[in-house]
């Protein structure tokens, strides 16, 4: 199919469109790339969502209770479960795979698990072109849901505008994780599972790491720590509200424009890396590279002088 | 100090020069990229040791105790620990503070502790070059020591030969994590404060776990998994010797130059994206950049159109 006919026919709502065009991403198809620089132009208008905290914390039933929470609120919702556990690939417990159906025989859900194969740089850029295609689709929120709180899932949860970390009563090691690294990049702390004890000694011992984090003073927006119960859905009606209030906060403190530079700037630095790679490829041919390679190996060359010289052959840098 | 007397005096076992490289290093500063060009012709004997696992296993004891164990054995001993919650880097428990003391005042062991500020893609390539200098000192085991199993960590181990992945009995959530990942980076695994209830039953979880990954069927190393009780420091002798036995499995198999042309082939292309983005800022300077970036922002360009373009006047492509 052509690619107007593509993008015309994924504006207009149509889910297989949508889906095709999700799949050509998933298959770094060369024609996805047309696709989406027509797609881009059109997007601009979803808020999306990043979701991540420990495997066993209860993301994906959240996430399905959340969408249930916009759907009532008459959004369209899209999700991407960038998490080879998540039950939207299928291991799901019976409430989840009843609350998944319902979920998924709503035309106005979209519901797509991307596979954790091939390198993490690419499952992010791949996971930023999905939002692409949901947002220009016309999707109000799209969610990204992910598993853990490693360097990766930050890149991948980096394409959100607003970051939700979902943690569970008693968790100290996750207290750990989150000092580690991930009380930078969270825009609202869940306390799910608040059922269980110690879900207020956990909020308050969020609440003071985040007191502690002396570059949360000068921000505009206070980190909020919600607790929910997934299962039940308490909670998830507020979790609802402080998202718009984020988003609506973003806007207001130029943050949401700030935020889209950097990812532009980020993904025009990738895309130009690509082609990095190619020019490599067509200048010195596998068989050279390979023979450069070797020789660093063995250590009869150094890979900063190798890096210099070739750098110099592709004309990155002006010869001597 | 010039770059040739630096090089010799490290070469010749000069503390103060190593320290004043690993400085240099972590500055970013231009002099260490000329030192460690000549250091990498001289390298290439240490084995490179990586420990990871979660917060609270125990790996910096761990790694105390068989940086002991190997100093009896005669070895010359580099720790890295990139960690800021290391014991290495100050909130260590008295038995800990003890052997650092032990450790520290030996010439034959040298510690540095790395901060983890800036980039994470950064930091491994400083961790890498810290390996460089300290293979070209001549120490016989150098351990990287990194918290957690995120992508970022398993980026600093990559820098390693033996990945040593150390858990804890009981830890259900660790074993999540293993699934998710690190299951597949792990040379040898070590179930820690194994007089806990419950050692052996996680041992035989992570037995069943590696029987399932089939992709190590055909490998010729099978991962063993050790117990130990890093403070009394039973079973560390038994981790040195699987150790020994693994660095003599990855050279009788070809294994070992596989990796390390891996590694040679990532950092070259490292080193090459650095020279992409000099040519980018005095191609067309910060304040076209920064307008290029807005009009994806605005939506009135698209990111792929405008890289095309990018990559065209720096040369990358040729023009249409």
């Amino acid at each position: 199919m052509p690619t107007a006919d593509i993008v015309e026919r994924l504006r207009n709502g149509d889910r297989r469109a949508l889906a095709r065009v999700v799949t050509l991403i998933e298959n770094g198809a060369p024609q996805a790339r047309q696709i989406l620089a027509q797609l881009h132009v059109h997007g601009g208008r979803a808020h999306i969502v990043g979701f991540t905290g420990s495997p066993g914390a209860g993301k994906s039933t959240l996430v399905m209770q959340l969408a249930r929470e916009l759907r009532r609120r008459d959004q369209r919702v899209g999700i991407i479960a960038v998490d080879p556990s998540s039950p939207f690939t299928g291991g799901a417990i019976l409430g989840d795979r009843i609350r998944m159906q319902e979920l998924a025989g709503d035309p106005n859900v979209f519901i797509r698990s991307m596979a954790s194969r091939g390198s993490l740089g690419g499952l992010a850029a791949s996971t930023r072109d999905v939002v692409r295609a949901l947002d220009a689709a016309g999707f109000d929120t799209v969610i990204i849901e992910t598993v853990g709180a490693g360097q990766a899932e930050v890149e991948i949860v980096r394409a959100a505008q607003s970051v939700v970390v979902v943690t569970v009563p008693g968790m100290g090691d996750d207290i750990q994780a989150i000092k580690a690294g991930i009380l930078e990049i969270a825009d609202i702390f869940v306390v799910n599972k608040a059922d269980r004890p110690g879900a207020d000694q956990t909020a308050a011992e969020l609440r003071m790491l985040l007191s502690l984090d002396e570059q949360r003073k000068e921000r505009p927006w206070r980190v909020p720590i919600i607790k929910t119960n997934a299962t039940t859905g308490e909670g998830v009606p507020e979790l609802a509200d402080k998202l718009a209030s984020h988003l609506a906060s973003l806007r207001a403190s130029g943050t949401l424009a700030e935020r889209s530079g950097q990812q532009a700037r980020s993904e025009m630095l990738a895309l130009l890396q690509q082609a990095l790679l190619q020019k490599i490829e067509t200048t010195i041919g596998p068989e050279e590279w390979q023979r450069l390679v070797e020789a660093v190996v063995e250590r009869t060359a150094d890979p900063y002088t190798t890096a210099d010289e070739l750098a110099r052959r592709i004309g990155l840098t002006p010869a001597e």
